[in-house]
């Protein structure tokens, strides 16, 4: 088999006090990957969207992971890769993941399995270099793995599944830009010991809600007293947004990443659709372009569909 | 039924990397309590022990519990005390969280169980501020819940039970003073947020590990990136004690609360010996008095024996 389909779904990172450490994997927005084994050893690209990414392989995120793979193989062959973006860059929830992640396991598909999950997550974690200039996994991880991912270290690497419950997932992608690299440098690099003590027990509160099913403390959990107050001013309507979806039942929720997008977690499907609304009426009066799902946490990650 | 028996084991607090917020129960030492309802609204309280601590109860751990209680009660009785402490007060093993504790859950079960365990909780406390001048539950919690307590937050108070897996704990008391007041005066008010990311990395690692019964995950987590280093300089030996301990076998650990003591996990008794053994030659050699402790987490916390 020369050629295989894969689908890479969309990641929230950070789930609110998770700041680096934790991301969930979402049904969609989905991009769709048809990655085959060629002969020469080059790297070709082609966007099936309108997003117009680089198609020099150096320049594309999954072009740098396909790039370290042929190398890691002695330049035995190449790839050719089409691309069908569904999740927007620069949306926040995790459009350059999906393209590393989603080529790191299409290639290991197509090579035989050799490579490891860590190691995928290795070859994954330099289209992140890429595009945001460090090297993070917490959309890496979930986007491979699925589900809900802690990686409790990057040096040394070490994921962990954290086992979740079913939760519906609402997001709203308001049509502005927030740079990752600017939401990074807007952050303190100093904080204070007892702030830094309640983040760590609301982290500790979300990954216990999790693993024990608990929708309460999930809801009670998602507080961030570190990195919200800062990152969100460059959002309009977050204030209003994270008010108005708790009202309508909303476990609780946040930034999606280091945003513009923001995301709810919901235990019932009909108060995801209620938090849609509240998101669409925000958006619709404040007059900023939007784009909103309705999903579910995905608990298998990157899809082979076809291979 | 006037009278009651409880006892009211030891605990240790911040389990390396959850500082201020987990803590877990022992089953030994364990201080043993006789509280008795009387006719007169006062608080009498006879040690049967050899630390001479206050008698008075305004200047008792237990005592200021009592009185609280009773006060709330609109003084219509008052108790007797007596004690027989075995942990020893400034051990850094939940000494006057034991006492506290103990008078709560002895108090409450004389009363017909009329308080909830948050209310316990908030009574005791008063006790641990006599004594630390904080408010503070990463003690109290698990003295009275038994297992492995996550103190979410304090205000408002949010106490969660994490499921653990069977655990030996070898503890080491070298017999030198660490006021707590001290230990938490040397610490930093600022801390970098890198730092505050690893550490948060490793609770949730820690509180992961321990739900799935991951026994080398919990040993991975068991890493402080912010407090040890400032603190384990007040205790002679530690960074060698904490080396040859990993070297026999031992999952981790750390210090115990503030201090002094030190404590390790394992996963097998026979490895807990050998720690022990560790212990004691370390400290035999630097020529300091020690007492140590093979024991297992309580999963019962505060057990009524009698009454």
């Amino acid at each position: 088999m020369n050629t295989v389909t894969i689908h890479s779904p969309g990641t929230v990172a950070n789930l609110v006090c998770g700041f680096d450490i934790l991301g969930l994997a979402l049904h969609e927005p989905c991009d769709i990957m048809k990655l085959t084994l060629i002969d020469e050893p080059r790297v070709v690209i082609h966007n099936r969207d309108a997003y117009y990414l680089p198609t020099d392989p150096l320049k594309n995120v999954a072009g740098v992971v396909l790039l370290a793979i042929m190398e890691q193989e002695q330049n035995r062959f190449g790839f050719e890769l089409e691309i069908e973006k569904h999740i927007k860059p620069g949306s926040g929830i995790g459009s350059s993941a999906a393209s590393a992640a989603g080529a790191a396991v299409a290639a290991n598909h197509l090579l035989g399995k050799r490579y490891s999950t860590d190691e995928m997550v290795q070859f994954a974690m330099l289209g992140e270099k890429l595009a945001s200039g460090v090297k993070h996994a917490d959309n890496i991880a979930p986007c491979i793995l699925g589900g809900v991912s802690l990686i409790r270290s990057i040096h040394p690497l070490d994921i962990v599944s954290v086992p979740a419950p079913d939760l519906y997932v609402t997001v709203v992608h308001p049509q502005i830009e927030v740079r990752t690299s600017d939401a990074r440098q807007i952050l303190k690099q100093q904080v204070l010991l007892k702030d830094a003590i309640r983040q760590w027990g609301n982290i500790a509160g979300l990954v216990t809600g999790l693993m024990k099913g608990d929708y309460d403390l999930i809801g009670r959990s998602l507080e961030d007293v570190l990195i919200e107050p800062v990152r969100s001013i460059l959002i309009p309507g977050f204030d209003e947004v994270k008010r108005n979806c708790k009202e309508a039942g909303a476990l609780g929720g946040g930034i999606s990443g280091s945003g513009p997008s923001v995301f709810m977690l919901s235990k019932e499907e009909h108060t995801a659709r209620a938090v849609e609304a509240e998101m669409k009426a925000i958006y619709d009066r404040i007059g900023i372009d939007y784009h909103t799902y309705v999903t579910t946490v995905n608990k298998e990650g990157c899809t082979i569909v076809n291979g």
